[in-house]
């Protein structure tokens, strides 16, 4: 099977909403009078990001996912992206089952695959994609304000609990090591609840290095600090109820996990209902865990009140 | 070097058109009103599109001059890229060499680097590209009207050239070996031309895989068919004055070539002053090969009015 082919068969569909969509040099489409786009992209690398063995419906999701998961975190709304894609070889298998998970999650949210690219190479799949809000609605990292509540959407740290049973680490009971990799595997892009934070959060970020880390990043661009209570924070492994998990475990899952793909938010004590609203409307359990603070610093409080001194890293590729 | 301090040192840069620019979840950008936006993605992988010795300056600025020209295939005016980059290590001089390459190109024609994302793998250069045009201007490959004259930019034919010399199938003089090289390794994008083509050429494509593969999918998508005479198209090769180059080798790159980023198009006869004015306006070699025909097939003239009957293949990353 040929290149165009290829196309023709896994991943080309009759455009919606694009007035050109694959099949010329460039797709074409009218972002809505009034809005502004929002637009970014993921790399997935066979070996660094998944593994050879990969369910490919699976990882369709996924690759999809955490490019989803960033326009969550900024309140925007889905509307197109594009499919780069470098493979060793054409395996319809595999094809059939990457595009089916990628079309599954496109579908749900209203996102068209507008065109992108297909390549011989290393596995490697890299999307683009945009989605629009009203003008100067997006949420950024740059809006914290001391004295905000801290909260994070679902569940943390099962991705990373899975990662670990994967490397040998740690051996899990069969219920716990399937619901951890169901979560490593196809994480929820937090969408509708980044739409419903729109006027009320303050400043928002998804988790894909770990919480640690991605609220790092709203604390540096915010000139804030934070406190995160571990009370709060280790029940929410969804794996948790199920067997007794170490707690160093757990508190490294939990607080540097990545691949978690929730979002961490923070809203002022004032809008409290109005999160809770969110958070119904959108069908998406949200949990406080902390407060914004002036003092600069991110400090993790024992459930004794007493700060954890334990150095925690987050995720980096060439750290 | 970890992946944060490379992006600030490489590639981040105070956003200019953007309304939030590399460092958030998402860029944010609002395209102007009364436009409808072009977007593409193209993919290059080593050992596939260029050789791990290839010069770092020279990678950036083809990486995204092959994005660029998709741009110019639709008449769109370049606005913004994102960079999605796999890479085995941190070199920094390759790096210090690819983002030069990279952003030379980019601020000559005003495309802001708005996001992306960095990864280790094999090195993958993955480049989206967004540019805008007044609603309904876009140059499609489905407008070709029988009878409309055809045309290609610059020249035609150098690339392949150099890739046949690297191969070691032909032996070229130095003269028309660095030349072709630099036609390789340097494409460019005639986005200048390709605006002034605005509502003046019928049909446009770029020529990545061959004037023939891509004249093809004009034809395909408009249901015509052409004529191209040799005796025009041939002597497009910029090295041909230099050697005496076989007339079949000529041929094989002129025709199927690959990597020329040149545009073909067609306009009716009764443009051709409009053409030629589009030409002078960007200052680019404009040169009519032929013309379109209702028969759907695709036909080749020798200097004596002959069909020629050679089959030619263009490029595809899987047949």
């Amino acid at each position: 099977m040929g290149e165009f082919d290829l196309i023709e068969r896994y991943f080309k569909r009759p455009p919606q909403q694009a007035a050109v969509g694959i099949g010329d040099d460039c797709a074409v489409w009218s972002p809505r009078s009034g809005h502004q786009l929002a637009f970014s992209a993921d790399m997935l690398v066979e070996g660094r990001h998944f593994l050879s063995t990969a369910d490919p419906y699976r990882l369709g999701h996924k690759a999809l996912a955490v490019n989803l998961s960033d326009l969550a975190a900024c309140g925007a709304t889905p509307q197109a992206l594009l499919l780069s894609l470098s493979l060793p070889r054409v395996d319809e298998t595999w094809l059939a089952g990457f595009s089916k998970g990628l079309f599954d999650l496109a579908d749900a949210h209203g996102c068209e695959l507008m065109g992108g690219d297909t390549t011989q190479g290393p596995l490697n799949i890299a999307i683009t994609v945009m989605g629009d809000m009203p003008k100067g609605s997006a949420i950024l990292r740059s809006g914290a304000q001391a004295g905000d509540d801290l909260y994070v959407s679902g569940h943390l740290g099962d991705a990373r609990l899975a990662l670990e049973a994967f490397r040998g680490s740690v051996s899990l009971p069969q219920a716990v090591f399937d619901m951890a990799r169901l979560r490593m595997e196809t994480p929820t892009p937090r969408i509708a609840l980044g739409q419903s934070l729109r006027g009320i959060a303050n400043a928002m970020a998804d988790i894909s290095d770990g919480l640690l880390g991605d609220l790092g990043h709203i604390l540096k661009a915010s000139r804030v600090g934070a406190e995160i209570e571990l009370s709060l924070a280790l029940p929410l492994m969804q794996t948790q109820p199920l067997w007794a998990c170490p707690s160093d475990l757990a508190m490294t899952c939990v607080l540097s996990g990545g691949d978690d793909y929730e979002l961490v938010f923070c809203a002022p004590p004032s809008a409290a209902e109005q999160v809770h609203k969110a958070a119904q409307a959108s069908q998406t359990p949200v949990t406080r865990i902390g407060r914004i603070t002036a003092s600069k610093s991110l400090v993790i409080l024992d459930p004794s009140g007493q700060h954890v001194t334990r150095h925690f890293r987050s995720f980096d590729h060439f750290a």
